[in-house]
């Protein structure tokens, strides 16, 4: 028994049948004597028709407004749940931005959660009062609307969660937590009882699409266990958490893959200092973000220089390094938009050499070319012709023994 | 040049195209030198869809919910026009009911409103921003979302022009002005330039759908010039004033009707004091809507009672009636549904004597026989059997010379 945040996604509260299952959800936790605060996105489907609306009228529709007609998304999904939980006898009330003070930084399109006023949640929590709070959406000390981007409905879920310092903060979805690997892909991915803030937080931004990124972040800083788990069916799902409780620490707790990704290559660079600011501030300026970076010193006194981008900023990213290459004087331009990245990801590799050299080995052994690496200090990820994507991340599976028959002795959480 | 206030419905902004119609009369005004002020509705259908969606989630929603369901669908408007305006190069800005701090009084689904905060529009103004408020929609001491009911955007409108104390508040619709009949059953119905608040207000009453008797009752209060206009065309519609500049002041203004409507008779109440209450008092606490009442003294200490409700409510009543009936020893409980109600209006009436005479003649010259007669200052309704209700409205428009031929000499505003 203890008080918890439930997040519900667009796909969760998708329909008013999904919306009725998800107030059944929220009575049957209340039941067990659990107090829920409900977060919930805009039905799904309804955010891009919105976003489809505001681009009809403008090409750049004006971010202000744009964050005033995403935010109304959020609006009919309180209102209907709320409606759906006291239709089934649970006293509920909804929650704009604004009505429970989200205060947020007025970055239009992106904003930050700087402030919560939890006053009105904790007096509902002490009348029984089921709140739903609108996720996405803060006010800002100008009294506009603001929209938190990608992943804001599960940092509003995390940030009233730390700011009430609940139980737990359950994100509720359409997977039943997270994998090992991407179970389209590995037949015997297994889900994870526990995984730390940091792998999670690899994971994500490794394009793992369970959670954003900045909503892990938030809940490390803040201490919040987060649990990742199905909407829809019964299953503890993933608890992400500070420390891993189990005695036995895998070494590799997961793999993740981006698919979609391309390189670029400048051979025959003049190794002089500033070149790679040369290099790469045009691309920085366009914005195109960069991902990996690799630099090899050659002995010549020129260099080769490969870094990667999305695949969708790969013909404009050549196009700005076409005129560089010029400038530079370098003698060789060279590009591939068909690769991907496949990385490894656990704490327990910081105290285990060899993590890299057994994953070299497995791709060796499948004859899987690397064409570039990139290390952190719980993650690494390699480089690979998009059309081996899968090999590669079922052999390293494998390797690691990530696998559901790998883990009878596994503890759970 | 002037500060306008313009409100546009729900089929003015029913699409994206019809928005940027808006977008563009808007800056047509501002280009003549007036400062505009827009309040909008949901696009059509919008409110219905929620409403719909609402009621899928309980049978009876709560209030408090349907109203933050319902206001999503203003917020929507006001976003997607400021997008077009800016568009068009003008500097837009959109408020909702809490942004404007339009306080209301916290009567779920048919709040009033309290007060109107205009600083943050007498800003806009002073800096040439274009502000578009969300009609039907404010917020109460609790900072509940509250919503205003039918007609609600239209008194969102009067308010802030009544607070800002604008030159003329524009009512722009589907129908290009107020008109001495229905133009759908009168060929030379004719639009009038001038019409004064209590005519208007007698004829919104009535049954004449261009606008609330709320917006206009307010309206009158706050000495707001009030026009209703086309969304579409050009032309300078109706304006609602409190006193008619014309020499000629008309005796009557305009025809009303009402269909749907249904009588109930009960004949042979014995004549006593508090008779009319016990047959009333049921009724009322259905709660059913009763207009016309009449009440006939017999000879015989026996009397006539009739009165008429909405044809909708007749089955309702009769029931409730047929209880009535034997507790006070009445004779008999007849009823009619298929009657219509036709209503002549002006304030020139007051002092003309006759006009009554001139439509039960006008309406006996055709055999269209009467079967209840109500009166007020300034209006006289009969009832008639619904198939006449045509016939009757014309001959009525002809009696007293409304139409477009007769009309040469009549000033314009």
């Amino acid at each position: 028994m203890g008080v918890i945040v439930q997040k519900y996604g667009g796909t969760s509260v998708g329909s008013v049948e999904r919306i009725q299952a998800v107030a059944e959800r929220v009575r049957a936790y209340r039941d067990q004597g659990h107090q829920v605060l409900v977060v919930v996105s805009a039905m799904s489907g309804e955010t891009n028709r919105l976003e489809t609306l505001g681009r009809s009228m403008s090409g750049r529709p004006p971010a202000r407004e744009m964050d005033v007609l995403l935010a109304s998304g959020e609006q009919v999904t309180i209102a209907l749940l709320s409606m759906a939980l006291q239709e089934l006898g649970v006293e509920a009330r909804s929650y704009l931005g604004d009505q429970v003070c989200i205060r947020t930084d007025g970055n239009f399109g992106r904003a930050r959660i700087e402030e919560i006023d939890t006053a009105p949640l904790r007096k509902d929590l002490e009348r029984d009062v089921t709140p739903v709070i609108a996720g996405f959406q803060g006010v800002d000390s100008q009294g506009n609307l603001n929209t938190l981007g990608r992943g804001g409905s599960d940092t509003t879920a995390v940030a009233i969660a730390a700011a009430l310092g609940v139980d737990e903060c359950q994100i509720c979805t359409d997977v039943d937590g997270v994998y090992t690997a991407d179970p389209r892909i590995v037949d015997d991915a297994r889900r994870l009882d526990l995984i730390t803030f940091e792998e999670m937080l690899e994971l994500a931004s490794l394009g793992s699409k369970v959670l954003h990124p900045r909503s892990v972040e938030f809940a490390g800083k803040y201490r919040v266990p987060l649990r990742v788990m199905s909407s829809f069916e019964e299953g503890p799902g993933t608890l992400i958490t500070v420390e891993k409780m189990n005695m036995e620490q895998p070494i590799v707790s997961g793999i993740a893959y981006a698919r979609d990704e391309a390189k670029i290559t400048m051979s025959g660079v003049p190794d002089i200092p500033g070149i790679a600011s040369k290099i790469l501030g045009p691309v920085g300026r366009a914005p195109i973000e960069v991902d990996m970076i690799v630099q090899n010193t050659g002995a010549d006194g020129l260099t080769d220089f490969t870094f990667t981008v999305k695949r969708g900023d790969y013909e404009r990213a050549l196009e700005l390094l076409t005129e560089v290459q010029t400038s530079i004087g370098a003698r060789e331009l060279s590009g591939d938009n068909r690769i991907a990245k496949v990385s490894v990801v656990g704490v327990g590799m910081r105290s285990h050499a060899g993590v890299a050299t057994r994953m070299f080995d497995a791709l060796a052994a499948e004859n899987i070319n690397i064409l570039m690496i990139s290390t952190s200090e719980i993650k690494i990820s390699v480089v690979v012709a998009e059309r081996y994507l899968e090999l590669a991340v079922r052999c390293i599976h494998s390797e690691f023994d990530l696998g559901e028959a790998a883990v009878s002795e596994e503890s759970v959480a």
